[in-house]
C-alpha cells in the first residue's frame, strides 16, 4: 500500500477524470458501493482465487469466549474489504434494481484490496476502473463496452493496444470437439499456453489423465492452424475446427465488425480468463510493452441471479488503473496559473494576504512562502511543485513577477 | 454504509470537485494515504474516542493456536481502517517529509470508517474533507485555513455559517484563573455547556470535586459577561477576565482581523473541541439550520512529533462532507448535452451505432434504449436520468430530435 504525494496524486486524478468523462460520454453512469461487503457475499464462490485474498474485518464486540470457540479467523469476521468491483456490483444491482434503468450501464472507479505478498507492480490496495452493462442480452453490450474502453485508451494516448477476444462457448465447443471430459481442469491447462507452450500443455493434459486420443487430436490442432487470428469471419472460421460453436462465432463476428473502426481486435481461441463466472464473450487488453494485460472482462450472465434469484444478463470490462497510469504521458497542466508570493514575516501579513486574495479571486493558484536566505532552495522547491512565477511582496509596491527557473 | 446511485454519485462528485478546486486555488495540494494503517498507530492515543470505533483488519495467516492464545480481538489485528484523516496525515508527513515543501499544505478528501451504531445522519463510512498546514508556527496557517474553508462554503452556496473560534491556551488560562486543578475533566464538563447549561455545568463541577471557591467564582463569571462574543479585540477582551492568556488573545485578534472580510467569526471562550491533541487555536463551523457542526479543526503542534521524533507545528480544518452535501443546491449540470437514441433491435445495430459514434465524437453523452411498446415508460426513465432529448433511429433517415417531457 502506498502514499501518493502531490504530483502523483494530481496525475492520478487527471487520468481518472479523463477515464470518467469518456465513459460518461458513452452513456455509462457512475455508482459507488461501500468498501466493505458481507463476508458471506465475498466468499460465495464468485471471486475465484481472489476470495482467499480478501482482508477480513473483525466483528465488533467479540467476547473472549467468541474468540476461543473459533478455529479459523473467518469465523471472527462478518465483513471484508472487496477484492474486485464485480461482486459488489452484483449485490448493488440486486439491492437497487427498482431504481435503475432496465439496461443499466455502470461505471465504478474505486480501490480494491487483496492480501497478496507485496511485489513489484503488485499492490495490496489498487484502483480498478470497471464498466458493466446489466440487462442487455445481445452483443450490443459487448460492442458498447469495447468501444468505450478503446476510446478511453486512445484519449489517454495509449495506442498500440490489441483487444484479444474469445467466447467461453467456443472454448467449451473445442473441448467437446476433441472429447475432453473435464472442462474445468482442461481450461486451467490451456490457460497456460502462453507460458508453457504447446509441448507443456500437451504434457500436462496427459499427466492429468485426459483421454489419449483427445490429447493427440488436440495436439495436432495446436500444431497446425490454431492460434491468434484476425477477428473477421474468415479469420475466426479458419482458426477453428469446422462446426465449433456456430452461435458464438456469429456473435464474435458481429462484435468484430461493429468495432472494426475503433478497436484493434484479435481472435484468440485459447484466451481463457481465470474467472469461472464467464458465460460468453471474454476479452483482454494486450499492450506490446507489457508482459501482462491492461484489463479484461467478459459476459457473466449467471452471476446477478446468484444475488437476485432471477437471472439477468451482464457484461463487464475492467481496466487496471495502476498499470494504465504509468503508461500515460500527460501534457503539463496549464489549466490553472500557479504563482508564489515570497513574503517577509517580519513585515506583517496584511500585504501578502491582500495580494493572495486578489490573485485567487482571478483564478490563480497561490502559494505563500516565507523568505529565507536561501532563495535558490525556495525556487527549486517551487519549480518542482509546478509553480511558474513568483514575486516578492514589498509593502506598498505592486508585485514584480519573475519566471521561476531554478537552474538559471 | 450506503450505496450511491447515479444521481447521488454525480451530485457528490460535483460537490467534491468544487471543494477540491477551491482548496487548490488557495495553494493546497492533494495527497492520498492507504485506507489501512498499522493498529499501533491507530491506537496511539491520538484519535480520542474514535480509537475505540476503529474497524480492525484480521491478520493474515493466523493459526488456530494464534486465535486461542488471544484474549481480545485487537491481538488478532495488525491493521485497521482509519477513523480520521489526521492520524494518517501525521504518519504520512513523518514518512515523506524529505520530499515535501517546508510549509506543507495538504488536502485530503477521502472516506473514513467508524464502527458506530447506525443512526440517522451517522454512517459507518463517510467522507471527510481536510486541509492541513504543517510547518507553519504562525497564525498565517490559521488564517489560510479559515479563508480557504469559508470560500469553499461560499462557492458551494452555503452562506449563513459562523466559524466559532477559541484557543486552548485561553481555556487553560481560564481554568488557572479560577483555580481548577484538574484541567482535563474540567474541560469535559465545560464542553457540555451547550447541552446542560450553566446550572448543569456548575453542578457537575461540584460533583466532580472541584474546589468550591473555584466553582463559585466560575459560576459568577458564567452568569455575567461570559459567552460567545464578537471576534474583535474589544469583544474578546470583554468576554474574558482581565489578563487571561494574553498571547492567545493577541493571535486570535490577528486571525479575526485578517479574515474579517471573508468569514463570519465568533469568539466562544467555552468552545472546547473534543480531541486532546489541540494546543492552540480551535474552530468549529456552525450553521443555523443544523444542530451539529459542519466541521472544525485547530492547531495540534505536538502531534507530528509523536511520529517523527521532532516537533513540527500543524493546524487542520476538516469539513464533514456528508453533512455538507445535503445543504448544497446544485444548478442543473448543463455542461454535457445528453441525448437518447431509441432503436429497434430487429433492424440491426449498424445505424444506431453509427449515430452514437457521431454524437459522442461531438461531445454528446448518448444512451441507447431498445424500443418497447411502452414509450412513455422509456421517456419517464430518461427524464429521471437527466436526458433532455431523444430520437428514434430509422435506417437511412436523419435523426428527428424530440424534447423529453414525460409529463406531456
Amino acid at each position: 500500500m502506498r502514499d501518493f504525494l502531490p504530483a502523483d496524486k494530481a496525475r492520478r486524478e487527471r487520468v481518472l477524470s479523463t477515464i470518467r468523462s469518456v465513459y460518461r460520454l458513452h452513456g455509462f453512469d457512475e455508482i459507488e458501493t461501500p468498501v466493505m461487503e458481507d463476508s458471506s457475499r465475498l466468499s460465495a464462490g464468485l471471486g475465484g482465487d481472489n476470495e482467499k485474498l480478501a482482508f477480513g474485518v473483525l466483528r465488533r464486540g467479540l467476547s473472549a469466549e467468541d474468540i476461543h470457540s473459533a478455529t479459523h479467523g473467518s469465523e471472527l469476521c462478518d465483513m471484508g474489504l472487496r477484492y474486485d468491483l464485480t461482486v459488489p456490483l452484483a449485490r448493488f444491482y440486486a439491492t437497487n434494481r427498482a431504481e435503475l434503468a432496465p439496461v443499466f450501464r455502470a461505471i465504478q472507479i474505486a480501490p480494491v484490496w487483496r492480501a497478496e505478498r507485496p511485489q513489484k507492480g503488485r499492490y495490496r490496495q489498487f484502483v480498478q476502473c470497471d464498466i458493466d452493462i446489466i440487462g442487455e442480452p445481445g452483443v450490443l453490450a459487448e460492442i458498447e463496452l469495447i468501444t468505450a474502453t478503446s476510446e478511453t485508451l486512445r484519449t489517454l494516448g495509449i495506442t498500440d493496444t490489441t483487444i484479444r477476444i474469445n467466447d467461453r462457448r467456443i472454448l467449451f465447443g473445442l473441448l467437446d470437439h476433441f472429447g475432453f471430459a473435464d472442462h474445468e481442469t482442461t481450461l486451467i491447462t490451456i490457460d497456460k499456453l502462453d507460458k508453457i507452450g504447446v509441448p507443456g500443455v500437451v504434457a500436462e493434459l496427459r499427466e492429468r489423465g485426459a483421454a489419449a486420443d483427445s490429447v493427440d487430436r488436440f495436439a495436432d490442432y495446436l500444431n497446425s492452424s490454431a492460434g491468434p487470428a484476425e477477428a473477421t469471419r474468415d479469420g475466426i472460421l479458419a482458426a477453428l475446427p469446422a462446426g465449433v460453436a456456430p452461435d458464438a462465432v456469429e456473435s464474435l463476428v458481429t462484435i468484430a465488425t461493429a468495432v472494426a473502426g475503433t478497436a484493434s481486435l484479435q481472435f484468440d481461441p485459447f484466451l481463457v480468463r481465470g474467472m469461472g463466472y464467464y458465460t460468453g464473450a471474454i476479452f483482454e487488453v494486450a499492450h506490446p510493452a507489457l508482459g501482462y494485460s491492461l484489463g479484461g472482462g467478459g459476459r457473466y450472465d449467471g452471476m446477478i441471479g446468484r444475488f437476485l434469484g432471477t437471472d439477468v444478463p451482464a457484461v463487464g470490462f475492467s481496466l487496471g488503473f495502476e498499470r494504465l497510469v504509468d503508461l500515460v504521458e500527460l501534457a503539463a497542466d496549464t489549466q490553472t496559473a500557479q504563482a508564489a508570493l515570497v513574503y517577509d514575516a517580519a513585515m506583517g501579513l496584511d500585504d501578502v494576504l491582500a495580494h493572495k486574495r486578489a490573485l485567487v479571486a482571478e483564478g490563480t493558484r497561490v502559494r505563500l512562502v516565507a523568505k529565507t536566505k536561501n532563495v535558490r532552495a525556495i525556487l527549486t522547491q517551487l519549480e518542482r511543485d509546478g509553480y511558474t512565477r513568483y514575486a516578492f511582496v514589498n509593502p506598498g509596491e505592486p508585485l514584480a513577477w519573475k519566471t521561476i527557473d531554478a537552474s538559471s
